[in-house]
């Protein structure tokens, strides 16, 4: 009997392409872009799912011979819910956002340093901007998680001349750190630092990290870049360093709710600028590879790339 | 007897500051922010300026004991003009742009991709902006002018994962390079160009060679960059680019007249970004070094680092 996949994304016509393309063997392909469609669909039985969290979350009680789900994001916090089974391997993105966050960190980081909201704003009024600008060499970055994605910035961070610290629970192995920190010394982690980067997935242990703590340890000069998950951040205390000028700006991706209401004061804090969740999105042409590759671990009985540990989150 | 040097800067202070500090031998310094103030002084029958070409200029023909001027800056056109002296050794800064120049480029070509503007104007009207974001990863900039600054420009693109075409008279040393073009292929060099980015002196040879040609073999979706010099681009053929949507962008930070007059048409050419000179000041601790090596090998009768060519013009 052929292995059963149901293709359950926004994407899924983009995503059988790529599949398609590969011509994988004893493979049955069903793609669905909406739960209601792939609903009328589940006595096929699929054993194999590749599709987003939150789409494959309300099917997850009814896929009766359900062996692999390959979500297309980084973040499968939706499938990891109490209450929610977990007799099934849960693989997860990694490897290709890094290029993509690096680009967004350093886009925005960049455009602090080079004052390009500011000088656009003089250009409306036909001034002459020549406020010397600032640069990255030589200023520090801290990154909090350091996984792939983490390790790119680092890596990136190297080329401009940056100082690197890393936060972690307890490994080590990026070469593109200068300095590690671990629990509890997050308050040290924190301070000095120019501009701090949360790239922290949403477990139960990163659950409001930023906390005020952390911003009463930053700089007044010090950003704020969140690119992992609105959880981990106390927004209260984030909306306050910022009007108290505790720190000196935000660059925020991420939300404890998204879309974030139109009457949520941060759309109205100046230096905090909003980038509604498109940091690093999943297209087909670079996620699609991953299933192929671990699909042809599946038939021959290897472990598969990128598994999520469901007790710890990622 | 020993050497009297003048200090002609804007910043002869923290000049003065940075050269007392490496204990130079055999030389009296004298500091100066203005050429009134310098004026005063010229019976110290200064051997050697260090300073801001422009200032440097109007003392030129009262120098009478005139051996080495060394210029703050990377371009020296005020002191090339026809009919001034050229009986002295001119030096001029580079190798210290490369890394200030990068960071404006890759600030501004990130700030494009990643609709930095566009969500900024979005976030005053409380709107949730997921328009999906470009990607430097696979696109190709064009370098016009190899040299120190553009050479650095390519080693970041390759960080990033571009695609590098350079446009030099000759040379073909930068290993960050994909495809070298040379005279008379300037338009076979900006076909299909993502990002042209102008790096040129200006010299005779480089006078409008941005021209109309240029534009008209540029793809719609390209975004033109320069950080050189004004004189080498055709302001009107470019204004009329990018308001036909010939090209998509610009960002300049140099014009043919400068400061750029209040009533310049370029001011309000939407897609059009204006730094009004700033990609790369001169920092006295970054330029300071400079003269400290070139004054050792002066008083060692070694020849000088980054000596002018006259009549290249750089």
């Amino acid at each position: 009997m052929p292995n059963r996949l149901l293709i359950l994304s926004s994407h899924a016509d983009d995503y059988l392409k790529v599949l398609r393309a590969a011509s994988l063997p004893d493979l049955e392909m069903t793609a669905c872009e909406s739960i209601a469609q792939a609903a009328q669909l589940l006595q096929q039985d699929f054993n194999i799912i590749f599709g987003e969290p939150n789409l494959v979350r309300s099917l997850l009680p009814d896929l009766k011979a359900l062996a692999w789900v390959q979500a297309t994001w980084a973040g499968v916090e939706p499938l990891l819910a109490p209450g929610l089974r977990r007799d099934y391997r849960l693989t997860n993105v990694r490897g290709v956002f890094g290029p993509l966050m690096s680009e967004y960190v350093f886009g925005y980081m960049l455009a602090f340093e080079r004052r390009i909201i500011q000088r656009f704003v003089a250009q409306k009024k036909s001034i002459w901007d020549n406020t010397p600008p600032g640069t990255l060499h030589g200023k520090t970055i801290g990154l909090l998680g350091v996984g792939s994605i983490g390790g790119h910035i680092a890596m990136t961070a190297k080329h401009f001349g940056m100082s690197v610290r890393g936060y972690t629970l307890a490994t080590e192995d990026c070469a593109s750190i200068d300095q590690y920190f671990h629990e509890p010394h997050l308050a040290d982690f924190a301070r000095g630092l120019n501009y701090l980067v949360a790239v922290l997935p949403n477990t139960n242990h990163t659950l409001q990290m930023v906390s005020r703590e952390v911003f009463d340890a930053l700089d007044s000069s010090t950003v704020f870049i969140n690119v992992g998950r609105g959880a981990s951040v106390d927004e209260d205390a984030l909306a306050e360093a910022l009007q108290n000028n505790r720190i000196s700006g935000a660059v925020l991706d991420v939300f404890q709710q998204e879309p974030l209401p139109a009457s949520h004061k941060f759309w109205n804090i100046p230096n905090l600028y909003i980038t509604s969740h498109t940091a690093a999105l999943s297209r087909p042409a670079d996620i699609g590879p991953i299933f192929v590759r671990n699909y042809n671990h599946f038939i021959n009985h290897e472990s598969l790339e990128n598994i999520v540990d469901f007790e710890r989150g990622y």
